[in-house]
């Protein structure tokens, strides 16, 4: 079983306008709600590749309601998600028909307080000493500790388990101390974690802070890993066009899918790149068109780096 | 006991921002929530009024169930809405605390289903009977036939209720054609019904359609009022600046509150002059503010107009 962590779940709400005008009033074409939150993307793409996988983090109120339920009408993904008394939060992606541009609107998530905290750190230690890999992903909701990330690192690797950390900020800067096995930060990330805008030395400088293996994701250029065993470039065939939301879960998914199947390096890279860009091309946000995938695969270049 | 009937009835969400960028992801600093649409409005000012009311219309869903709860936690207008399987719209209101500008995201309502419609039928004629006057208010949900505003104006006629009507479009169209007491469009709405921009004339040619008394709503500039006792313009003493969200509601409030405590005209005017411009000063979008409104009050002009 792989965990994932999702602290901050959100309903996801995605509105289709034919075209959205500011400050005037816009009909609504199209409603549609999903489970979001980056851990609950990265679950969906692992158990679309046959890996049984188990959810949690926190859900409460209405929104938290609907969440859980959508969760298992989706029939994926376990749900150990812990219930706290706040309410999880929306997020809006109005879609403009006519450019095809997204605009987002992300409400703030629920205050978590100490106790609830206490209750999923207990609930947490149960669920990573069974699982193959653990996975923490996006941002903290207000009331929870800064170095909360730091916190499950050092529990997963008491317990033996491979984690990945997928955050930004001093989250990211915290938990990366810690030393998880994975860290998945973008180049804005890993910009501002290390200071430094040249991806591959960014990358082995994140290493030297505390991850065992650094893969930075470079938007449409794919991937750059620096690992103990070496470093890599991993690109797509070609640039593509699309909708980028959830690209860097799905690649999140075939990095971890691939750890636990001990595929080598490149051949985690290419996976990671061609659900990322497979992600990019699927006509919905989030989901992965899984004939791209499979097409895209054997055509990832990976390139090893000088050390 | 008045009555209001909403049968689109909303949950009113606004999302303040520091300012909305379109095709951008924008951070929601605070989200406020409660119950929406014309009719329940208008039966909030009037309950602050110190008139009793009865809300009804349809709820439905996780959204209908929030709409009702937080109806309930504010402690006025009674809550005779009926359950439908399906879910209750939201609108969301997005405000850019820069420029002060809103935008708005309207849902699409839920299907009504006839067997629903009945159920509504049968419960509104009971409450109609024991209303002192009833409201109709807003747009009609899908599901729901045209002509709906027409068979509930002739049902409160049929019991010797006065009955306001406010929609518009069609449904408005048909509506004044079974004969309500009351008709408040605005110069839009007046000017699609009667094709004339004209407001005097239009308001006259709305009454030769059926309306019993036509208020036409002029914006800034107040009501221009055509009834069987005369006609008047009731102006207020000066344009004010603010958000004009539920100011009609409020409008409609006063109207109502003075037709079943049986002012003169002129006094119904100018109570629906100082409500609603009093809602524009409000801070909260919908609210009246009780201080502006005694201060107006006196102060409204009302003039009648030639024959």
């Amino acid at each position: 079983m792989i965990l994932t962590v999702t602290l901050n779940t959100a309903l996801d709400i995605t509105y289709r306008t034919t075209a959205l005008t500011p400050h005037a009033t816009n009909r609504v074409a199209e409603v549609a709600e999903r489970p979001g939150g980056k851990g609950l993307n990265v679950a969906r793409v692992l158990s679309a590749l046959g890996h049984e996988t188990v959810v949690t983090g926190f859900a409460g109120g209405r929104t938290g309601d609907a969440l859980r339920e959508l969760l298992a009408a989706e029939g994926g993904p376990s749900d150990a998600l812990v219930p706290i008394t706040g309410t999880t939060r929306r997020t809006i992606a109005v879609v403009d028909e006519t450019t095809g541009d997204t605009t987002q609107l992300n409400e703030p998530g629920p205050t978590v307080t100490p106790a609830e905290w206490a209750s999923f750190l207990t609930s947490y230690e149960g669920l990573a000493a069974r699982a193959e890999a653990v996975a923490l992903c996006g941002s903290l909701p207000p009331g929870i500790h800064v170095g909360a990330y730091a916190e499950l690192v050092r529990l997963a690797r008491g317990a033996n388990r491979p984690v990945l950390l997928d955050t930004s900020g001093e989250p990211l800067r915290r938990g990366i101390a810690a030393r998880p096995d994975l860290v998945k930060p973008n180049a804005d990330e890993l910009a501002r974690l290390t200071g430094s805008r040249e991806p591959l030395r960014a990358t082995r400088d994140a290493r030297r802070r505390g991850g065992r293996a650094v893969i930075a994701s470079l938007g449409a250029a794919g991937l750059l890993a620096a690992t103990p065993d070496g470093s890599w470039r991993a690109a797509p065939p070609k640039a593509v066009r699309g909708n980028p939301t959830g690209a860097g879960d799905s690649a999140v998914a075939g990095l971890l899918s691939g750890l636990v199947e001990r595929l080598p390096w490149p051949d985690r890279l290419a996976r990671a790149v061609a659900l990322s860009t497979a992600t990019v091309l699927a006509p919905a946000a989030g989901e992965f068109d899984r004939e791209a995938y499979a097409e895209l695969l054997p055509r990832v270049t990976v390139t090893e780096q000088a050390p």
